[in-house]
């Protein structure tokens, strides 16, 4: 039984990289099912990437090959690593910490391997197209029943690179936060959850100021988009278990300014 | 034997979104072929997707499972619904007209039942994602063969939410139309048919003046792009049967600066 | 056994093009993998699909089926072919140079028919949308194991039409090239390749002076990306053998003022 792979790179779809990968695989694998999870993560941004794989997660097939490529280091010393996680599943990609959340996710980092196997990779690997010559093979493999240990010398988990997600800052009745990223709806997700508000105790129905650079606005916690007036600002869990910021029939990422990266506090005055 | 699933949605590709479904649909009907119609429709632009909805049925694998997601009240009182249409078809999506050109389109809704099966829903279902907690678990259970009357109770067709393309105005000599939508490459599909042109006596060869709030311009009726010198504005049937404003090598919509929901008026001055 | 597709149009992903392409397919051969190679060809760029079908070719499966369908004067006098290729895979599009380098790169066109059969035919066929009726009912028919002669009429491989990709101007210490393509990171693809360069007495590290229309600056040949500083404009070979202009974590394009299309002499002063 081939294994589905889970294929999520920054390289767009305007181009044929993700096609010519999806080529890659076929001859290897020509069984395989392919999940484009994304193609659309920010480029070079290994963060959101890392957080796309980890919330994706919980709903891939559960003895799913991961195949990451956010990789702004390609050609230089990074390493190019197969993972195998506690729960079963395995993930191949750079070593820079784009895979990390979803290991985690799945149950933590069980064996790494380096994929350094000369009938893996695709002989002459080009210094700029990894996704094709060195990760789409190790997926491909892994997909049809290799063992990892087949994909080259064994890597001390330990060892692997890792990102974090930065956390909020949480004190009495505020939360400094940042965007952590846009969607194309405008919804604005932040690095703070429900647990974040109860904690500088926010909890609960009512409104809130959101202050930025470029000024202040009222926001209302809410349930979800319809509970709000067509344009007003919401304050919701978003369903990765984040806060966002959303509109009803809107764009709040228009609506306020703000965009991936920006500054946020959320306070309620006495 | 799966049935395939046919995807529709505003949920654009920069996002995981689809990717996510994919995913919840390959757990649950590993076999099952998922077409990826559109993912462009424009944001909670239910008509639109309706009619592309209803456009591509003659096209697609007769035991298709339809699965659209153009959803502006998700996690509102609408409700979530799976329909059987009578050329055997199966529609599920959220009950506010967007799979009903489609079910006409395939001769009808012959039974329709709402989305309520706890086995099949992804609890806790999320306030704003039923793409991936109601309407995906849903249509990848139906294209294994689980039964219209599994995922919940009846829902009579008739108290089934409805939308219409608003109809042509014809009168003597004269079209008034809106313009449906606007493609990739600029062409503008009205929401009139060449049996509207024949009825206002404006069939055949020749030149119109088409009237719009930015001016006045000159189109001839032509059979397709290649009739047309490069830049010159052409109206034509299109793939769909609409008539359409095209241009031969070139993009109508920047030519006339006309865009989706703008009104036209197609004359023949005597 | 059912031979895969490999798709590659201008269509883009806003609209149903290419899903409603899909759904032909799928009810002609159910069980043909498609492998979306690439959508966003610059609409009606003829050469630009060329390429990129070119440059795919070794790394997709060798039974493939080539749909490729980039098509400024669909419903006019150009013809509809389907191509084999000295390697047995096998090709459909339109008549106007778009398979050409594809069945140059798979070893040259070894038989040809005109699309013609009524039984392949989707009718009535559009005026507008071939992909539909004719392009993608034949290459379905062909992955499902038809035979080339069933499509249609014998075309003589000699009369196909072909593209060629314009050569660089080669004298001693000056490369005049052409930006061929701006990938969506930025990265500019030339007309030269390594072999251009050497020809000219440039080969070898160092830097030379880039001359265009908004100016001039200042290059490095490197290997790969990671070879620069951030934001330095490097020329590398890229991965399909090309010269290209790219930047560290950067985009080559932005920062040069450069896009497709555009003239480039490279140079190294005395």
């Amino acid at each position: 039984m081939t294994r589905p792979i889970v294929f999520c790179t920054d390289y767009g779809l305007d181009d044929e990289f993700v096609g010519v990968c999806h080529g890659v695989i076929a001859r290897i694998a020509p069984d395989a099912r392919v999940i484009d999870l994304a193609h659309g993560i920010p480029p070079q941004d290994v963060l959101r990437g890392a957080m796309v794989l980890a919330g994706a997660a919980p709903f891939m097939p559960e003895d799913a090959v991961y195949l990451g490529v956010v990789d702004p280091d390609v050609g230089g010393p990074r390493g190019a690593v197969a993972v195998r996680a506690a729960s079963g599943a395995l993930l191949v990609g750079p070593d820079n910490g784009l895979l990390s959340l979803a290991w985690e996710a799945l149950g933590g980092a069980e064996a790494a391997v380096e994929i350094a196997a000369p009938d893996v990779l695709l002989e002459p690997v080009s210094a700029t197209f990894h996704g094709r010559d060195v990760f789409a093979p190790a997926a491909a493999h892994l997909a049809t029943g290799r063992a990892l240990g087949d994909l080259g010398p064994e890597v001390a988990v330990g060892e692997l690179q890792r990102v974090t997600i930065p956390a909020p800052g949480v004190v009495e009745r505020e939360v400094a936060a940042a965007v952590l990223a846009a969607d194309s709806f405008g919804n604005l997700r932040l690095n703070a959850r429900p647990v974040d508000l109860a904690e500088a105790g926010l909890a609960g129905p009512g409104r809130l100021s959101l202050i930025h650079a470029g000024g202040e606005a009222d926001v209302r916690t809410a349930t979800t988009f319809a509970d709000g007036l067509p344009g007003e600002v919401l304050l919701i869990e978003d369903s990765s278990g984040y806060l966002s910021l959303v509109a009803n029939r809107g764009d709040a990422s228009a609506l306020l300014g703000l965009r991936a990266g920006d500054a946020v506090t959320l306070r309620r005055e006495e």
